[in-house]
Order: structure tokens, then C-alpha cells, then sequence
């Protein structure tokens, strides 16, 4: 089944309203197939496979997941089923489980005969949402392309580099690294992004490289290695990134690599920010370089890549030879002095302990635990 | 034909004392397999088609092959017949031109019946010459591997970060940037290699990884972005990577990235070192980040990933989906603040305009402040 899903966008209502429908993210960049999931038990698939992946995405997924388990039985116990399934299914996924308790509240507060259309409405509220919040996370954050694209007199599209992918593909819509890019892209500033490979899971070669193209977006990737260079020569006028989270002290957790660009971007005085969410910024971490955890992956995510042979069938090639170790950090953590700014849906801020509080003193009640 | 080589070397005289024997680096990481060189075109052709790389053993290589063909016929005709293919090989190789000059010139000196005795003479030299140079770089490099243990009570191995390949594949045997981790190796200190990956063309994920694992030295491949992370958590205690040309001022031109390992090293205060022959040494370039030019190569290095398949096959897989673009610097320029010191066969400097003059003089070996 492959119904023709929204452009630039995630996640929707199918059409006849009846089931959602899911970009499959195991299936780019190569191919553009939209999956329907009619069921409880597909949704919990969707995030379990990774057809779906980024934590907005994976919440919102979840959040229909419970509607289309209780437009199928609105019990109790049924209620509490999906519950237990959908948290399961990607169970480090703190904005899983934060979702899923959101819309089986607002589902459970009804008579068992409203909840599939209490769910439905919850679930929708969230994605729109996400929407919302990277569209602010854009507008905040395109004054810093205007400003660079007014610096050259729009002479030359405005080069912005990222890294990994915090872009719409991450999200329901919209992203949040490249929110300020798709609004800049919008107002007929000339832009051009600088995607980083991103090894080890090449998201910056693949999804970044992918989304920019379907949205018509100029797009160059580069070896992770390369930044250094073009940010030492000034081809590069901004550098913005997402993040995974945000300490109190505004260091930065984010995809192994990110602290390397950031440190050539300060040695070449050009701007680095980090696009988050508030929902991001975690203040239990009090220091985010000697706090926060970092996980370490499969050592095959190193010694393999995964690819479209000359046939066109996607294939894992080994690039380390055999009886050789990997190590793979998955994460790093880049001091907050590193970073020039944070680009929240509320402003942009210094990434600081006072910048990290005021955008925290605005922050909605309902962010995630 | 794949007759056996010597162990840890590149190239080496046939023992029927007839042809050359090149270890055949098109072949590597997932085969070991040894080409003989018979004839002036053997010779050309590895040069050409990359069975063996590295300045120094394509120069080797050149040698050998002036005297394959004279061999055949020592004429003067010959003899610069000879020299024009093999200099046309690989067109860019400073190492080749002067070399096959060198050999040249040492066999023009002769009558013809004794030219290609005074050739292989004169290309042996050349391999000794390369040998003895990588001997030295180890046991001035050395000092600070040992250090290191030192430092840590003999408690542990010490681990080195090195990027892309300076080791004995790059060279007759024993390597530059890796010199002193063998010398390490040889004196039983316990030592560990650290190798990024090295994107586009994965030289540290397969050259450096097959070269370490040859020789018994352990190692661990990581992606290119992880090294910040383990320099700031103190993982490696030491750096040393290979030069492909080093300015007067002590700049340092090698591969793309290694900028960005020496701004990780430098913001974690762990010592970053070049390992570079006096002859990589261009002082006719003043300042490195300002005069080096920077060569862009195809894109198809990012784009593409060459691996070994499931069914053992070689090949190359895409990884950037079609209609995006690449851009693929090749080198960049690490500025001499960030160098640590100067691994040369003359002792270890400074990286300065006085470090550099002081090793171009000849003058003893001084350690840096």
C-alpha cells in the first residue's frame, strides 16, 4: 500500500479518515513510500521498525496509535493495553511516554463511547503543536540568515551548515535545526545548506541531504571532516544544529561530531546555534559536559555502511577490515561557551544558566517529566 | 601471480632478484595480495592505477622501475623513454619526479653495461634511505608514548589518535605519524591506536585499521566525528598524525579533518604532534593557511562508499541520494598554534618559523617547550 502522503511533512490523517498515514524513513533516501496504519498494533510497528523516528515524531505516532486502539475498543482495559504497548515499543523515548500519558488523559476524562474521538483530537493537538513550535523556532532564527544574507549585500545565497538531521523529517513539520532555513527559504532570501555527512547512520548524507531536495532547498553534503575547512575559509556564514538535550548551563548534547563543528566555528568567529525546543532543555543536568550520559552504539554502525549498489538494491558494506575493533559515542556535549545562541519557539537566548532560566520561566506546564 | 612479501612492508626486491615486489593496495583492507613487477610498464601501471600510494613509495617505486627498464635496454634512448612514463604516472607526485631524477642521474653517470646495476643500487638506496628516515622519526616520537605510560603508572595502554594513514603502507616500512607507536610497540610499552575513519575515502577505516592489525599493534576504528568526544573525556592521550606539506611558519597541510582533531586536542590540552619528513617541509610557502592551495576532489568520494558485500564481493554503494550535490575538499591547513611539536628524523620542534628553520639547518634535536 502506498498512498501519496503530504508534502514536507511527516505524519497526517489519511484522507478518508479512517488511519494515519506515515512517511517511511527506513525506506529513504532513495525511495518515497508513505506506509497506512490502520491499527493499534501497526503503530506500535511503525515506531518499533524505525519507520518512524525523531522524538516529536515518534510522540505524535504514538498519540494516534491510542485513537486507533480505541476507535477499535474505547475499554479500559483496552485503554490501558495501548498505553503499555505504544511506551514499550521505543522505551528510552521520553517524549513517548510523555505523549502517550497526554492522550490517554484527555481519553480517559470521557465516557468510553467519545474517547476514539477525544484521542483523535489530543492527537492532533500535539502534532499541530510540534508545527507550531518549529514554525516559531523559525522565525526566530531566519533574523539570523537575513541578517547574514543583508551582510553580503544578496550577493550569494546565505551558507548555513548543520549537522545530522533536526530537520522536518525529524519532526511532524517543519524541524527545528532547519526551521530558521526553510523560513529564510520562504521569504526569498537565497540559502543554501552545508549538510555534514554525519557518520556513523549518514542522517546528514541521507535524510538532510533528502528533505532539502523535496523541498527545493539547495542542498551540498560534505564529509564530516570538511567543516573545519570551510568554516576556516568563511564558506560557511552560520552554523545551526538541533539537539537531544539542554542543560542548565546551556551545554549542549547533540550527535557525536557536533562539538567539532563547534569548536571550528569559534575559532572562525562564525556563529554556531542550537535550535531546541524548550521541551529539550533539561535543568536536572546542572552540567551538560559532566552530567549528561552518552551512549555508546553498535560497533557495526561503524564498520558498515548501508547504501543503493549499481543494481539498486540497498546493501551493508563493510568498510573495516574483519578482526578490527570500533568504538561509537553516539553523542557529545558542546560547552555552552561554544555556543552563540539558543533558538527557542520562545527567542532566542544565551546559552547560559540566566538564558537557559528565562526561557524556562515561560516554559508550559506540559513538558515532559 | 601472488608471490609472498616481506611482513609490514610495501615493497621490496624479488628473491629470485629479478622483478619487484609491491604489496597491492587496490586490494586492501579485505586482501593481502602481493603483484610482481617485471618490466617499466608493471611499474607504470601501479603507479597509475594506485597499487601502491604515498609519496614516498611511489618515488620507490620509480626507482625500481628505471632500473626494470634499463634492464631490458640500457641505452640512452631508453633511459629516457623510461624516465618520461614513469614521471607522466602520477603527474602531481613531487616525490616521483625527484626520485626517478635522482636514479637518473646515478645511472647516466655509468657506461651502459653498468646502468642498471648503478640503477637498482641507486633505488635501493632510496628504499634504505626512506626506512632509516621513518627509524629516526620513531625514536624521537617515542619519548612521549613512553611519557605517557609513564604517566600513567604503566597502568594501562596509551592510546594515540592518528588520522587518515601516514603508516608503513604509505611508506617502504615503518611509517611517519605511526613510526613512533611500532617503536612503542617494539620496546613494550603497551600502546593503542585510536584511528578516525577517515571519510571520503575511509583511509583510516581500512588502510590504518589492516596495517596496525598486520602488525600486532592494537586498534580501535571510530567515526571521524567521535574524536572530539574522546579527547574531551581524556580517552587519548596523545595525537600524531602525517603531513603532506608543512609551511615555514610551522602550518601543517594533511588531510581533510585533521584541522578539527587538532582543535579538539588543543581545547582538551592533549598534546597534538606531526609526524613529517624534513622533505615535506616547503618553505618556499610562508604561510600555511594563507598559501596552501587546497585541491577539491570528484564528488563521487562522498557520494559513494566502497565496502565489502555479504557475499564478499567489493562495492560501492551510494549513499546521497540523487540531485544532491557534493563538495569534497581534500586537505585542509591545521595552524602552527595548535601544533604541539614537530616530528622530524632530526629531532622534534616546535612548530614556528624558528622550529621549522632550526630543522631545515640540520641543527640537533631540541624538544619543545
Amino acid at each position: 500500500m502506498n498512498p501519496e502522503g503530504p508534502a514536507n511533512r511527516t505524519i497526517a490523517l489519511a484522507p478518508d479518515g479512517r488511519a494515519v498515514l506515515v512517511l517511511d524513513q527506513t525506506r529513504l533516501p532513495f525511495e518515497t513510500v508513505w506506509k497506512r496504519l490502520a491499527t493499534l498494533d501497526d503503530a506500535v510497528a511503525a515506531i518499533r521498525t524505525m519507520v518512524v523516528r525523531g522524538a516529536p515524531l515518534i510522540g505524535v505516532t504514538a498519540a494516534f496509535g491510542l485513537w486507533l486502539a480505541l476507535r477499535a475498543d474505547p475499554s479500559d482495559a483496552s485503554l490501558a493495553r495501548a498505553r503499555a504497548a505504544l511506551v514499550a515499543s521505543r522505551p528510552t523515548a521520553v517524549n513517548l511516554a510523555w505523549a502517550v500519558a497526554r492522550v490517554a488523559a484527555d481519553a480517559a476524562r470521557v465516557a468510553p463511547g467519545a474517547r476514539a474521538a477525544a484521542a483523535l483530537a489530543s492527537a492532533e493537538a500535539l502534532a499541530a503543536d510540534d508545527v507550531a513550535t518549529n514554525l516559531a523556532i523559525g522565525a526566530h532564527g531566519v533574523v539570523m540568515i537575513s541578517a547574514a544574507w543583508e551582510r553580503t549585500g544578496r550577493s550569494r545565497p546565505v551558507r548555513v551548515l548543520t549537522h545530522c538531521n533536526a530537520g522536518w523529517l525529524a519532526t511532524v513539520a517543519g524541524g527545528t535545526a532547519l526551521a530558521p532555513v526553510y523560513e529564510a527559504h520562504r521569504r526569498g532570501i537565497a540559502v543554501e545548506v552545508v549538510a555534514d555527512e554525519t557518520r556513523p547512520r549518514n542522517q546528514g548524507a541521507s535524510l538532510t541531504a533528502y528533505e532539502l531536495r523535496e523541498a527545493g532547498v539547495p542542498c551540498v553534503v560534505v564529509a564530516d571532516n570538511a567543516s573545519g575547512h570551510l568554516l576556516q575559509r568563511r564558506e560557511v556564514d552560520l552554523v545551526i544544529v538541533g539537539a537531544d538535550r539542554v542543560a542548565a548551563n546551556g551545554d549542549v548534547a547533540n550527535k557525536i561530531g557536533t562539538y567539532l563543528k563547534a569548536l571550528a566555528a569559534f575559532d572562525a568567529a562564525v556563529p554556531f546555534y542550537v535550535a531546541c525546543p524548550v521541551s529539550t532543555i533539561d535543568p536536572s543536568m546542572r552540567d551538560g559536559v559532566c552530567d549528561i550520559p552518552i551512549e555508546r552504539r553498535s560497533e557495526r554502525e561503524v564498520t558498515h555502511v548501508r547504501g543503493r549498489a549499481a543494481d539498486g538494491s540497498i546493501v551493508e558494506v563493510q568498510v573495516v577490515p574483519d578482526g578490527v575493533r570500533a568504538d561509537n559515542p553516539a553523542f557529545d556535549v558542546t560547552p555552552a561557551r561554544l555556543v552563540t545562541g539558543l533558538i527557542t519557539e520562545r527567542g532566542v537566548v544565551p546559552a547560559s544558566d540566566e538564558g537557559v532560566a528565562t526561557v524556562l520561566a515561560g516554559a508550559p506546564a506540559r513538558r515532559p517529566a
